[in-house]
């Protein structure tokens, strides 16, 4: 042997499982043109507070640099995480102990401790249909049986939970009650209520995933499943949505035990996360108004909604089916049986403009119908003249003939 | 059934191999109180460029704050990672494309992701005996079976790692060539054209940690592992030692190959490093001079370095061996038969010093008569008198009888 290449290895069977997501391959392709991207699940970056975070990070340094540039522990910087449990008793009327917070390098670390934490190769876990790609990209590294639960207008379906979750060992039900991705969906409050009863009594944990349970546009806040079955819940928060993802900033609430468990496993994976981002994300949650924040963020998403809910209804056939969002960052498009959101995706690309294939989000048979369409990362004015140049694309696919002239805008 | 505990579930087997790290926990504890520490492997605070990271953060977030908060890839900053590539090129002589660069969360992530990428239960892997106790936590969560090989005074023991490599399989074999954590030792020239020679032509990777390299007092710098056999050599590095820790940047070096399959795990992982961080770190590292800083950082620690090294020599009976480390943070040192550096620690917490026993870096039997002393964390006056009062300690515990007196210092 004389070879200089690198060597045959055998890969761990887990690297054979994941995938790139196909989300981020298109989102990398995007970010490389002027597309007008409906595709990722993206904040309005002129939201993120940057002077002020400027001014928070001079003075985290300035002032107390060298502890925060210092290594730290695992479980995560204790005034931010003091924050987090007091937000929750303020806001939600939870008690909730800091020494229950695990600070996690975003939601997306808080999937994969998890996964360590619970998943064995062939260990069953029931999530939504459709759900969230990162998770299931997540969950596959792990080889469980992922088995799906239709997600309805309302929820869950209870029967499915029911039936799977009484039939076998279910490790956990991985769901996000809250204007779900890629649905938009909330779960009603009868819906939280039946998910609850039937998992108490069970062996099986509930991941609740709320990324976006603060992006409420109309309605009542509901309780959180964590709110009334803490004993089983893991619940997983961020401040990517909140304030900005590229601190990578998120927390997992749960027992003492869970948490205990899941830091070693932190430990072994990244040691911490990032000290300086943590402290400077405190700093500015104590100097300025997060609240008063939040308001400009939902007053704005919720206008690009209404401009995505319009231009819909303008320019798109009467045949997609839709329902509008109350918060979030997601329609969830159902096609006519005759076009398939894949082969209009290739279509809508030569024309600039990209969106989700539904068929992304499903573990098992997808409906290639579906299409997700992100409305909090455009522009209002660019958001409606795409909207109705798809709407000609769509309507040229269905075989219809219109009179709609869409370009140029009048 | 009408319990309101947690559900009675089984934990994945992973989680049951894992545990905290016995130096993270002493350290914890150490936290606590005005504990003089030699256990930790922290870099001294005071070096840290706060001043200047301040002024960069303030600059990133001001000019460019709404990129710098947004998600990015998973790759990494490119500009970050052309500047990793070039320093290599410049310092090492070393070509290496900016694809074959992959941002990491402090090298800790990095031998998570390797470790994902490699390792189904029970796969052989081969690591230095002893070796960084960081290193056995990760890999323990992926249940291999880990072959010490012996660390000679110049190396890994060639006839083991022959042996080894050349009856079985080995997926890889985990090294740290300059001034290895625990031993403090450097693997000679002649050493690593062994190693290089051993593993050439077979299927097992190097996986070559470098956190230290840079802190080097004396001597030339060697060529390292990747240089010497680049497609079979998986070649990690980190800023943490050589600016902060708390940053939590990291890299690894391969094959275009291994670099995207280890990209879709680390977006399965934690999508990316903090966004924020890798700017700031960037504009730090072309705004000011790193070649400089870490001229201070090597004088510094020299000079514990050579303190330490006298107080040794002054007060340690002349039965504990050590050699005199050339660069890095630790001493290793092995203590006379009759005593057990797990009972010196209980003793000498109780007078408020600290230090990690040796056999925590140990897979298999350990010995338990080593231990290691960091030099980078203690102010000289404190290390001299710390070390004094060990002394004596050890001496009583040998049944000595001494006429030092050494407290107050005179």
């Amino acid at each position: 042997m004389t070879t200089t290449q690198q060597p045959t290895t055998t890969f761990a069977r887990r690297a054979q499982h994941v995938q790139s997501s196909f989300i981020r391959d298109i989102l990398k392709a995007a970010g490389q043109s002027n597309m007008i991207s409906f595709a990722g699940g993206l904040p309005e970056p002129s939201l993120f507070p940057h002077q002020q975070l400027a001014k928070s990070a001079y003075r985290v340094l300035m002032n107390n640099g060298q502890q925060a540039l210092q290594y730290t522990n695992t479980e995560g910087y204790l005034p931010l995480r003091q924050f987090i449990a007091e937000r929750y008793l303020r806001q939600q009327k939870i008690p909730i102990d800091p020494e229950q917070v695990l600070i996690t390098s975003g939601s997306q670390q808080a999937l994969d401790l998890i996964s360590k934490l619970f998943l064995d190769a062939g260990d069953v876990i029931a999530l939504e249909r459709p759900s969230y790609i990162g998770a299931i990209q997540c969950f596959s590294q792990y080889a469980p049986e992922m088995a799906e639960i239709e997600l309805r207008e309302e929820g869950p379906d209870a029967d499915q939970l029911h039936q799977l979750t009484h039939s076998k060992p279910v490790k956990f039900f991985y769901t996000i009650p809250n204007y779900q991705n890629p649905t938009g969906r909330r779960h009603s409050l009868a819906s939280r209520k039946e998910t609850v009863a039937i998992i108490k009594n069970t062996n099986t944990f509930i991941i609740e995933d709320d990324p976006y349970g603060e992006i409420r546009f109309e309605g009542e806040a509901f309780p959180s499943l964590h709110s009334m079955l803490p004993e089983q819940t893991i619940l997983m928060g961020t401040f990517s949505k909140m304030v900005a993802p590229g601190l990578r900033i998120g927390w997992v609430i749960a027992s003492s035990d869970i948490i205990r468990r899941l830091t070693i496993l932190k430990q072994a994976s990244d040691l911490h996360s990032s000290h300086l981002d943590q402290q400077v994300l405190y700093d500015y949650l104590t100097h300025y108004d997060l609240e008063e924040h939040l308001k400009g963020v939902r007053e704005l998403y919720k206008k690009r909604r209404d401009v995505m809910s319009n231009a819909l209804k303008n320019y798109f056939p009467e045949n997609v089916e839709y329902q509008i969002p109350e918060g979030g960052m997601f329609f969830w498009l159902h096609l006519s049986p005759r076009i398939a959101a894949m082969e209009l995706l290739k279509k809508s690309m030569k024309e600039g403009i990209i969106f989700v294939p539904g068929e992304t989000f499903y573990v098992g048979q997808p409906n290639v119908h579906t299409a997700r369409f992100n409305f909090s990362n455009t522009e209002e004015e660019k958001m409606d003249s795409a909207i109705a140049r798809l709407g000609e694309l769509i309507k040229k696919e269905e075989g219809h003939r219109t009179v709609v002239k869409w370009w140029p805008m009048p």
